[in-house]
């Protein structure tokens, strides 16, 4: 099966595409809410981006290196657009912002903190994480906010992709070998209890009106969607009753300092140099 | 400094582009000794590939995290076009050549084995190999077999690449700080000893005729081109005295059993799995 197909990852960006250098000198500047908002959007991706590409070189084939990498580098782009808009508010870079803040500065939702695990695991990961953030983003392409809006429409296209790379594989593994099956479904187990803090609306969205989109909203079509792929892939949808509360404060994390220190140790060695 | 536009890793591959698949079914084969050279071109890619994806998530500048990922992914590609291409010999997948190779069957050179280092070392290293290979291609695309020929021209434009990212990166911090200037000096100096190497005719180039590049033309046109950037940087030639004689054959190299070691413990923990 060929999911990604890579042409090449160093082509100049065409057309309309943004960059994170394009918004940082587009003049926009974000409120202090708009720019929190931004930055926990930013986390999470920031953060998968990071967990994903411990599988470089490391898949179970060099296809599926390469897709991995790709689906990484697409959230890392994610995260330099709204790292560089949330610190238009502050006077800070995106790399001040992903370098210098502390662990409990970070606003990333405990799902894409969770271990790779095997491949069963990070599958399962990718397909509850796509999902929520293709409706996510479906969404803020009507933010209020300009640039949101202009940074949503661009990650959606990507996410589209993610969404049908992850579907595509929890089938693969659902319908192939017995041993496939059970570890994915075990994956699906290990990571459901963080679903919930997906849809849980906290601080700053609950307050920004139509810039932002209401956590809470994106549940039901989100677990539908889910729902419906996981049970076409013969598995079973994973019991809810042990979901972890959580308010992405990062209080309740046990990955957030061991992610961090890794991303961290080389810039913070050397502040401002270009090391 | 914008190096790399990442516009979208994961979009479909356009035009002309080969890839993989359509190597593995376009009914090419090769011969033994084309399938070696082959093997021995992808091996390079491979393992640098490998060493340079760690810098995903650790680079000093978001910005450059891309930078290096993108050059990363350009890499695992060409090698999946040699692989596969090699593989066309022997009945073989690229994920057989990757992953159930024993160490003393790879053919890599020990400049692209070598430790990252610093940000200095492997800009050092990104220098030396990216215009080693520029050279390189431009001549494969004349090659007599069809597919190299086809595989060095589709690869020579992201080569062109590399060897700019890493020319402008020797210049920054060549002019940059005294400590930056420290730094990528000595990084020339620890991986300037396996330039040899590269320019060494061994089997099968040496009985390939005008199918290969023969090492050894490429020696003088790469080393006076590394020369004089390296001197636009005001930056020292290292001393060739000590240079490491090796033959590709991995008996003197010590880092080699560890990078195969995991990008191999996957594949082989569930062969034939989709794990």
């Amino acid at each position: 099966m060929s999911f990604a197909s890579h042409d090449s990852a160093t082509r100049q960006s065409q057309g309309e595409a943004i960059t994170a250098e394009e918004i940082a000198e587009s003049g926009a500047k974000a409120d202090d809410a708009t720019a929190r908002y931004a930055l926990l959007l930013g986390d999470d991706s920031l953060i998968l981006a990071q967990r994903l590409s411990a599988w470089i070189s490391r898949a179970p084939e060099l296809e599926e290196d390469v897709a991995l990498a790709n689906i990484s580098l697409d959230l890392l782009g994610h995260a330099r657009f709204l790292l560089t808009y949330a610190g238009t508010a502050w006077g800070k870079s995106e790399d001040d912002l992903a370098y210098f803040r502390g662990e409990e500065e970070f606003r990333s939702c405990r799902l894409v903190e969770q271990e790779n695990g095997d491949f069963g695991k990070t599958i399962a990961r990718q397909l509850i994480f796509s999902f929520y953030q293709h409706e996510l983003y479906s969404r803020l392409v009507h933010s209020t906010d300009a640039t949101l809006a202009a940074i949503a429409e661009k990650a959606l296209k990507e996410v589209d992709y993610h969404q049908d790379h992850a579907a595509q594989w929890i089938l693969r593994l659902g319908l192939g070998t017995e041993e496939s099956a059970r570890r994915v479904q075990a994956g699906l187990d290990s990571v459901w209890s963080y679903v919930e803090e997906l849809f849980t609306d906290v601080e700053p969205m609950t307050s920004l009106g139509e810039i932002a989109v209401l956590p809470s909203t994106l549940r039901e079509p989100t677990l539908t969607r889910l729902h419906q792929v996981i049970e076409q892939a013969g598995l079973s949808i994973p019991d809810m009753s042990g979901a972890h509360g959580a308010d992405r404060s990062g209080r309740h994390s046990e990955q957030r300092g061991f992610i961090l220190a890794e991303m961290q140790v080389l810039a913070r060695q050397h502040p401002g140099a270009t090391w």
